[in-house]
């Protein structure tokens, strides 16, 4: 690869006209030695090294997007759009980092984005505690969160992207209301995220709505093997079996997620039971694969393109103006029709 | 963030000592003056800066990933392998990126590494020409081809790995023929790639084989808006359609991948058709989402974990020594049966 002295050299010029050229200072430069600094360039197919602006700058035009498990094709779908803003709309590249929700693992990406002068970082992560990420964000990072709402009773020290968890269990639940269902359940991975805590609020606040709170319940397990891709599925297998077993079960159940709700569709067809005929279910997320499902999953859907805007956007905005105070955006989901919902069966209304 | 100036400032030595220190130069060194340094780059914190580093050596810990779209649950699959890999046994970041398939944007990712003095790059593409590659190469970047062979008749200039998609596609199709079937459909996206050729050839070498190779078709369309997420499975429901408008129709179908045949299923679904009772279907990649499929989809399963470790261990292997050759990493597929094949209708068998 040429350096800028080769180019310095190949034009006849200082290595600070070339600088110059490069950094438009040309103002007060003949014609003549621009027109050399440009040929010399182009010759010798000359490109300024990252290395080198960054050690100028102090920065690097990468940010650092940080996600659960990259395997898991929510954080696939939301990797893909904020790659193509930052890249097309930034001209930033993207150094990926699966934290598998483990804080260590997360501070420790922290420490290598600084060392690399990566200053601007998307935190797909929604831990109930955010320290960490603001002790990054005063050692010099620029820090927004996705899917979880700034911590109540505090100025935000970082900034916020979420979709409404809140409202997008309140949407499921009152779908299923709306439809009959009295029996319910939230089904949900234990060890709380923010996220999954207001999905909950969400669930427990429709049915209260509707006088259903008696008979509303939570039922959750823990994930085996760590986080990555089918464990949140395979805890909805396992969820499916302990509901099926259950003579009193719920006739409608909202799932903390598409993959917990594909589980479950799986485990109550190997319990013999029938989806919607004797269980509905209703996902959040609004994955593409759910309209593969069979039958095909209604779900609450993310609007993922316009939150991934938003994540890149404020990143890059606030490494250009530090003094931008940190905020929250709050996107609002819709409920997406599908087959996995109908009318309970006339023997579950009557026992309930 | 503190400089190596500021370090040794607070110890009181030369910056060549706290350089020496750094490096691993201490040989020579008296104890103390050791100590102190290392109290200093302790109480300051100090990380040296990667940037620094770079400029020094010529490259970075990072090596680049280039995929389709990380919005494909196989290649967010394959990346979190990679990201793993690289991290945790090599101290490597991934800088990501999504190609679309699109030869420019690959090259202009080459640009862009090389510009931010990454040197190693995981290409997952596939492409028919692979010129573009060998140019990167040239350039000064060690590129590790996935999923396709070495071009025939020259002497390799870049590694590959891949499975052996003939095998893979073989498999598949012995499987339905071992099954009785007769009449044979290959479901694949018009628009070659490499990895595409070579299953189109099991397929059809399976199908010959048996002396079937009259009744075999490749069954094949274009991919709309692109290459995402969704669109595999779009055509696959497209040519689920079209497959069972035939009166003479196929009994049993070969996916080119599992979003291919999850797209399958629901058209066949969609046009009233039961599988596997009245179709057969086998996909090729082994996704954990295949065992969520109604019915659960009879796959070809990748060995994904072992394949992201060789295109890692060799990317930093050829950095490392780059009068290392270039060589090709073939590794062979496994069947994992579910519940989307049976044996054909006796009707179906009689008319073949």
């Amino acid at each position: 690869m040429s350096t800028i002295q080769d180019v310095a050299r190949h034009a006849g010029v200082s290595i600070s006209t070339v600088s110059n050229v490069l950094n438009g200072r040309t103002d007060r430069m003949g014609a003549e030695t621009l027109a050399r600094v440009q040929a010399a360039v182009a010759a010798l197919n000359y490109r300024p090294s990252r290395a080198a602006q960054q050690l100028k700058t102090g920065h690097n035009p990468m940010l650092g997007l940080l996600v659960p498990s990259i395997a898991n094709p929510m954080y696939g779908f939301i990797a893909r759009e904020v790659e193509a803003v930052a890249q097309q709309q930034h001209g930033h590249r993207v150094m990926l980092g699966n934290t598998y929700r483990d804080k260590d693992v997360e501070t420790g990406f922290f420490d290598d984005l600084l060392s690399h002068g990566v200053r601007g970082v998307i935190m797909i992560s929604s831990q109930l505690d955010e320290q960490h990420f603001e002790q990054a964000q005063q050692r010099g990072l620029v820090v927004v969160s996705y899917d979880r709402r700034a911590t109540p009773g505090a100025a935000p020290a970082i900034d916020h992207v979420t979709v409404d968890n809140l409202a997008a269990a309140q949407l499921a639940t009152a779908h299923l209301i709306a439809h009959g269902h009295q029996r319910l359940a939230f089904a949900t991975a234990s060890g709380q995220t923010m996220s999954r805590r207001e999905k909950v609020k969400g669930f427990q606040a429709a049915a209260q709505a509707a006088g259903l709170a008696g008979s509303a319940q939570v039922v959750e397990g823990r994930m085996q093997d760590g986080y990555g891709d089918s464990q949140m599925a395979d805890l909805g297998r396992m969820l499916a079996a302990r509901i099926a077993a259950d003579p009193q079960r719920p006739t409608g159940i909202v799932a903390v997620n598409d993959l917990m709700a594909f589980g479950l569709l799986a485990g109550l067809r190997d319990a013999g039971l029938v989806v919607p005929r004797d269980v509905s279910v209703v996902g959040i997320d609004g994955l593409f694969l759910s309209a593969l499902m069979n039958p095909g999953l209604t779900t609450v859907r993310l609007p993922v393109p316009d939150m991934a805007r938003t994540l890149v956007d404020r990143v890059i905005a606030r490494l250009a103006d530090p003094g931008i105070a940190p905020a929250e955006f709050i996107f609002q989901p819709d409920l997406v029709e599908r087959e996995s919902v109908a009318a309970p069966a006339r023997s579950a209304r009557k026992q309930a």
